[in-house]
């Protein structure tokens, strides 16, 4: 174990998490989400419910100056039509021009080879983050999501790579953490892993180490999750309950709760 | 009365329906929603709620490659923007050709002349089960909906036709079932009819019997919404609730409420 | 203040609300909504709690059926892709030609250029009702939005000004009313202005004068926030109250709650 994911910096992830939060809550970024049209409300409302402000344009003549105004940027491949595509590109430069940071969620990568073509190609953009789960890193990564070939992939792309499934993982290569937080309801809620991954991009938004950001995105989500979970009756409730536990979250609860490692 | 929709028949369809309610939540089948911009969130939380595994992609030169990794399609013709025009003649051809199950919901063709045509030569392309409602019916067989002509128009399009309102109706031609569950805040909630029909799908996934998958569905749905009707405060609620009952419906639930005949 | 804005008017504004929110009850106009892919389905939900029955289509072949058969027509520019805007100006000529009132919301138009100049044009068609928030006010009139500005932007247009925020504020350039009902979760769940002026076109739908549908359907819309707030637990919640509320609304809620001036 290196020595940023020591004992010392697990141990001080919940209050990292609750400050990153308290920046988004303070600060009110703009995160512009190029996602797909499942995902697009309940992201926009998971937005809503941690601080930040989302627009969610997809047309390619207007993107780039939504981007512009923006302070991060999440890119989405869900329901990849031909007008998202150009507008990925677009918007991606935008992002790079303007030095916005961007999180890439490459949903489904594993369902069509142009998709995954496609994926490679934004991989090659440099996102801050890549969020994704084990098939999914898989089919873009060609390699089982083992630790190493985690750190390896996250290594080669300069990328921070945060996997999420029953265990989330979060590594650039050199400083690696798990979280064990979360509830199964989660996978049963669409567009979970996409909000997840806007959080992500509104979490980069305000803070530099994209390594600190991702993470505390997916641990903040995951200890929603938890708590949502214990309120719900099933997937229906679970998917109101997890916005008003992420609007509640805070310091405490994420010390308490926080499982990571 | 024939032998198939005997009074031993109905009584058994709590228990058919729990057992392919089962089978969906055994072998989580991956469901292709060609559907309508309104729906597809809830639509996709309908199946994931039932235990099915949505996907949702529009784009035509990737929608073949979905289908073929998937258990069963559903065309629906909301929204219907040119790309989607495009996509589900693509989807139905992989479905075809990959021999997946099919399920048409020819909504608002009623509204405009171009889709009443698109809709006609979608059952051309022999779904194995068309949802819709009286004045959809009307449009596109061109008939009143009563059980005759239900009865004909399912015979000559080869097709079962499951015909939703106060009362559900699902024929084949031969046999025939009415379904008196549901609720009338079903009603107040936007794409009930759409996630009805993607429930479907599901369900032929998992068994051969058109008119028996499209039956339980049916069945299912109209149990689910009978029940969260009982918990919800009105359509806001409503909507959550069926998400909740629909994951929690089991054998006793099915029996205990059931109205079929 | 002029004599329709006299305190005997504010003082009937409660019943004049509830009698035109009967009139969506009793008679289940059609809304055609050409509205953002994150509003959609939030939109279509609270215009079936209010009684309305909308259709969505942006196919720009179809959607002057659509509007033909309409009762009013929603005009929203968020996620403004091609085809929308296409389907946008084929939409306004077909309520034009069939003497279908309008409402326009120019969401984000603070954002780009194009969606600015975009929204002017639309203006320039004549919508009954402008549904904005000062950002977007400030960028499409050039003003700061202030009552004077309000009041001139509304008799220069020819068109109800409809300024949420806080407080409300609704004026045609002669009447002028301002609302302080609703919440402040309002505005942290998403397209809640959006499916705010859906509320507004159903209104136009059954009341030829524009300032008062505006006036009853944001009245409506901010009491029903503001019931909704008294039970919700946070954002998640909130959207799924307020449509429970807006279906439960009556005369006596409006009269009890109405801060109106």
């Amino acid at each position: 174990m290196d020595t940023l994911t020591s004992s010392l910096l697990v141990s001080e992830l919940p209050d990292i998490a609750a400050d990153i939060l308290s920046r988004v809550r303070g600060k009110s970024p703009r995160v512009h989400c190029l996602t797909n049209a499942v995902a697009q409300n309940f992201t926009a409302n998971v937005l809503l419910a941690a601080g930040a402000v989302p627009s969610m344009t997809v047309a390619p003549d207007e993107i780039a100056q939504f981007v512009a105004r923006a302070d991060a940027l999440l890119i989405n491949l869900g329901t990849l039509d031909g007008e998202r595509r150009q507008a990925a590109a677009t918007a991606i430069e935008a992002a790079t021009t303007e030095q916005r940071p961007w999180a890439l969620d490459p949903v489904f990568v594993d369902r069509s080879r142009q998709r995954a073509e496609f994926a490679r190609r934004m991989m090659a953009m440099e996102p801050q983050v890549v969020r994704l789960n084990g098939v999914e890193f898989a089919a873009i990564a060609q390699a089982e999501p083992g630790q190493d070939a985690l750190d390896r992939y996250a290594r080669d792309q300069c990328c921070v790579v945060a996997l999420t499934g029953a265990t989330d993982a979060v590594t650039d290569g050199e400083r690696r953490l798990k979280i064990n937080n979360g509830a199964a309801l989660m996978g049963q809620v669409t567009a979970m892993g996409c909000a997840g991954t806007a959080l992500v991009a509104a979490c980069l938004a305000v803070e530099k180490d994209s390594w600190l950001a991702a993470s505390a995105a997916l641990l903040a989500f995951a200890v929603a999750g938890e708590c949502a979970a214990g309120r719900a009756r099933g997937p229906g409730s679970m998917a109101v309950e997890i916005l008003d536990a992420l609007a509640g979250l805070d310091r405490e609860i994420l010390r308490t709760r926080a499982r990571v490692r």
